[in-house]
């Protein structure tokens, strides 16, 4: 069973791949990853925030090792090995689901000290907030970010309507931002902003592959929604800027390589197929 | 637009009903109901597992209180409405998402002597561990339980096909159950029985309302998966039996009028209309 596109580069490349090398020594705590997949940059960001040593082991899609399926037999990325103690002995049991391997890393690594501080806010209701904004994301931007990308002139919907869906979605988030920025949360960045910035960074990628690409209005352009579409700049800017996410960022022509698949709908990503079948993403 | 079925009965009956009047005084931390809505369950049940004081507000969905729709402008059930502090001010909060609801009120509950444990381990690892399987719940049982119960001859999928799905996923699950029991971690009751426990109480409708019924494999007839039958069967009659899930369960005759329209594939809930169209679950 195929989880990937086979014919893609196996490896990282500029800035990506110096912070592979970097931490490409034998580590207990491991980030089994695939340089180009959102999903793993966000786990990959919140190793990097938290000052954290790993492993970073880049997994084949079409030779993949045998001590990672054996970790994780559904092959799927990311993966976080960790090192778990049972009295005098030390196992490496699985986790992956990128959101719950973003939480355990914050949750475990919470030595302000060393780890700077939590992801997620300290008072209940706020962190319950930043939940519901992180779900925001996986159950509506996401799908919708796929949906854009994968369309043909072949599909039962138009290049408009998923454009339309995106930017509904985008707003919708982008109300619920502190209007002094640039974060989410304001001045914090935080596991909401983690949630997020790997598909805000790969959208030019729709500018790339679709007719008349993204569309989102430039400075001054925005109409009725310029308040929001202005606090969307300030926001992307400021992501674009951030170091946890340059440094887990390929070059971009490697990009244009990876999802010329997607935006021809051809790719056999396990999210592509589902995006492709109109299902819930796996 | 109707995001529930308008011929229903408007109040809980039965033990619900005894529940919801021993909490219909007036409290500033609220719970916007739908008596038979499981996602609502589950917020219900950590409410009666943590003895935190509440205030239950049942929403007719066909005259929803203006008060709710202000807190609430989607107007879905669950919603808690949440004190928070500024400084003299107190304001009422919303939070929705019944996962959200229960994790913020595990944690905003916190006091051991008065709500007693957290129904999440303390441990980094397993904490994770319980949000995956947690996850699994809502991204593949919830679904799969749908997709049967509103299966019609006219589906492009067997009704055999509906209940493997559900069975191959609940087998999943059970496979990851602590082997002693009663609970998934064990001695232990966790979110993770909390995130199932609705829907497991609800699987008898299947049975009342599609040929052949849910099927599962009785006492001593389930082969060669025997062994994982018997844990579900020891999960399931613990689930039965505890008093949260009890107290917030209305009579069987009610939820056989409810699920009549989702049986039949006629229902007009969000959850009903994505299942039919085969779209992610809202």
């Amino acid at each position: 069973m195929t989880n990937v596109d086979t014919s893609i580069s196996d490896h990282a490349t500029g800035a990506a791949a110096r912070e592979a090398a970097a931490h490409s020594a034998e580590h207990t705590l491991k980030l089994y990853a695939g340089w180009f997949c959102p999903f793993v940059q966000r786990a990959w960001m919140v190793l990097c925030e938290k000052h954290i040593s790993y492993q970073y082991v880049e997994i084949n899609p079409y030779h993949k090792a045998p001590e990672f399926l054996a970790l994780n037999p559904r092959g799927l990325v990311p993966t976080l090995a960790v090192p778990v103690e049972h009295g005098t002995q030390r196992e490496l049991k699985p986790l992956y689901e990128s959101l719950v391997i973003c939480e355990y890393l914050d949750e475990a690594y919470n030595d302000t000290d060393a780890n700077g501080p939590s992801l997620l806010p300290g008072d209940a209701y706020l962190r319950a907030r930043c939940r519901l904004w992180i779900d925001h994301v996986g159950s509506r931007i996401v799908p919708a970010f796929y949906r854009f990308l994968q369309h043909t002139p072949e599909k039962d919907y138009s290049i408009e309507e998923a454009r339309n869906k995106l930017h509904e979605q985008l707003k919708m988030f982008v109300r619920e931002m502190d209007p002094a920025g640039p974060w989410f949360l304001g001045p914090t960045f935080s596991m909401v902003d983690v949630s997020l910035a790997p598909w805000a960074v790969r959208l030019w990628l729709i500018d790339y592959y679709k007719p008349d690409g993204l569309g989102t209005p430039a400075e001054g352009q925005g109409g009725e929604d310029e308040e929001v579409w202005q606090r969307w700049r300030q926001w992307l800017a400021a992501v674009q800027e951030r170091d946890s996410v340059k440094s887990t960022l390929s070059d971009r022509e490697a990009y244009i390589e990876v999802y010329r698949r997607y935006a021809e709908d051809k790719t056999n990503s396990l999210v592509g197929q589902a995006t492709r079948k109109g299902e819930t993403l796996p």
